[in-house]
């Protein structure tokens, strides 16, 4: 699997780990856009939000869950945090892992990109 | 329940319906910043991420599953699409019913807001 993500979960590429479970790893992004700047995918390979199937769902709730958890450790529980995912290279997919951007510490504008 | 969306999901405020089923409604942002600018939210009043429960996981999983469907609908599946959910007023959220933002029909930047 020639996966940035995946290895990623593997341990094979470095990254600075911020929460990992059974179902999810969360890591520091290399580019962050803001004071806290998260990227919280799921371990299993799903390329995008286009690729979830039923079984998912409750892995997809469970990563939003556990955003509150991170946020938290992370200090922007209180403030609060925006949350962003993107779907296909024209919306700004860069890795076609699904993950989901943690994003917090700063005001945020509007429209969000 | 002085909500905002919860009106608009009993129609005693009007809004332009984009999707229904038993626990989900979607209809069209009215300050849209996209070509496609769809919220989608829980029936359940929610306040906001941080008032997830377990018991609400496939919930939030179901909206991000259902988040295709919608975009197969408004033409956006195939050029992609961004969700986008802001918890607290610094991360832009005003309305404190969960609601996740689907915008697509244009190029996205980076950072998100």
């Amino acid at each position: 699997m020639d996966c940035l993500f995946c290895k990623i979960v593997a341990g094979q590429i470095p990254s600075t780990k911020v929460y990992e479970d059974e179902y999810i790893y969360a890591f520091e992004d290399i580019n962050p856009e803001a004071p806290v700047h998260v990227v919280i995918i799921p371990k299993e390979h799903i390329a995008s939000i286009k690729e979830l199937k039923e079984e998912h769902k409750a892995l997809i709730g469970h990563i939003h869950y556990m955003a509150n958890v991170i946020a938290k450790e992370k200090g922007i529980y209180d403030d609060g945090f925006r949350i962003v995912s993107n779907t296909g290279e024209k919306a700004g997919q860069t890795v076609f892992h699904l993950h989901f951007h943690l994003l917090g510490g700063r005001e945020f504008r509007w429209p969000p990109g």
